[in-house]
């Protein structure tokens, strides 16, 4: 494994993988041929071999994928199993839901913080954090070790949040402003996730009887 | 425009237009260069006149595209001046916000209905619209056009849902679960939202220090 290059696209694919196989897990399976895996997951049983023989081929021939061994090996390769430190910026509906629907912890991350800069929200509980004040942001991330930052803040705000982040050694976004990170930090490491666009892609597709839009966001 | 096909890569960057002309808009700009938005944008000047020029070409030399005029075309083709009839099946967390936080309105979307199978949330209200028991979908679906509806429930219930909505003729999904619904229902018009992915491809590259992972979802 150590040294060997995997591609970009075998790297976009893993997290569907994770997902499958926690799926799996869950429900009990302990192993699984690539032609079944294959079938749930609508790849060729040739992708999947493929794909997985990158890491180390965990098939047997004749008697599948241990999915619980798969899992953990995939979960290794994006750094599942390591601990890092989130906060939240922006505790408004979405902010609030992101924090309170998603498990963290299933993924390595630990909410560590939760900032807003409306009065009326500072103070107030999430998840058993206290809501901070945005204006002491830096004095925190110079005190604590900050891996991530979430921004569910408007597009003006970020931009100023995202520079103190920065300075502080914060380099990892979770991005659902509309502030362009990578136009003016073309190191940082961002996900964006701008929910409109996929519904006005939604909107287009469900009027054109496009084949279907899975290709960008499956 | 009638009868000239767009290509697929161009539709998918549409939102992504839209989105920034919508910006500028705002803040009160009435025309813009291609160079400008470009700049922008981080797409070349030449690739978005290729883009636009789709479109019958809006730019004119020396003078640059009319923002407001350019923003509504793009709405035009992406359908978002039609009236669509939305419901949302899940209220918890992620469901509440999505519903409480996007502007549907913006994208000729309306919200006619909530439904919820808990008797705790059936009842309550969520943007004036009382939440219905999912028991009584079929019943609401026969009686009001719905014309597409957003999941916002676990992959256990959506199977089930999305059985009684496609034979009620709701073949348009804005999909939050994990229920692959293209495999069940190859026609149907899906945007699939995996959080889950896109904080996964997030926890990899923050460590790997990938050239930035804006491919996927910018």
């Amino acid at each position: 494994m150590q040294g060997k290059t995997i591609s970009q696209s075998v790297i976009r694919r893993l997290p569907r993988y994770y997902r499958f196989l926690e799926e799996l897990h869950r429900e009990g399976m302990e192993k699984i041929s690539s032609r079944e895996l294959s079938e749930r997951m609508r790849l060729t049983a040739s992708q999947i071999r493929q794909d997985l023989n990158c890491f180390g081929g965990f098939g047997q021939q004749g008697y599948g994928y241990n999915i619980s061994e798969l899992k953990d090996k995939i979960g290794t390769i994006l750094h599942l199993d390591e601990k890092r430190n989130v906060i939240l910026i922006g505790v408004g509906n979405l902010g609030r839901a992101i924090s309170e629907h998603l498990d963290f912890s299933r993924f390595g991350f630990e909410l560590t913080g939760v900032f807003d800069r409306e009065p009326s929200i500072i103070g107030r509980k999430i998840l058993n954090l206290s809501v901070r004040d945005v204006a002491t942001l830096r004095e925190f991330c110079t005190e604590n070790r900050v891996d991530m930052a979430i921004l569910c803040i408007p597009r003006t705000g970020a931009q100023e949040v995202v520079k103190t982040l920065y300075a502080c050694g914060v380099h990892a976004f979770w991005n659902y402003s509309h502030y362009d990170i990578l136009a003016d930090y073309p190191d940082a490491a961002v996900e964006n996730v701008h929910l409109t666009d996929s519904l006005m892609t939604l909107s287009y597709s469900m009027n054109e009887e496009l084949c279907p839009t899975s290709g960008s966001n499956e």
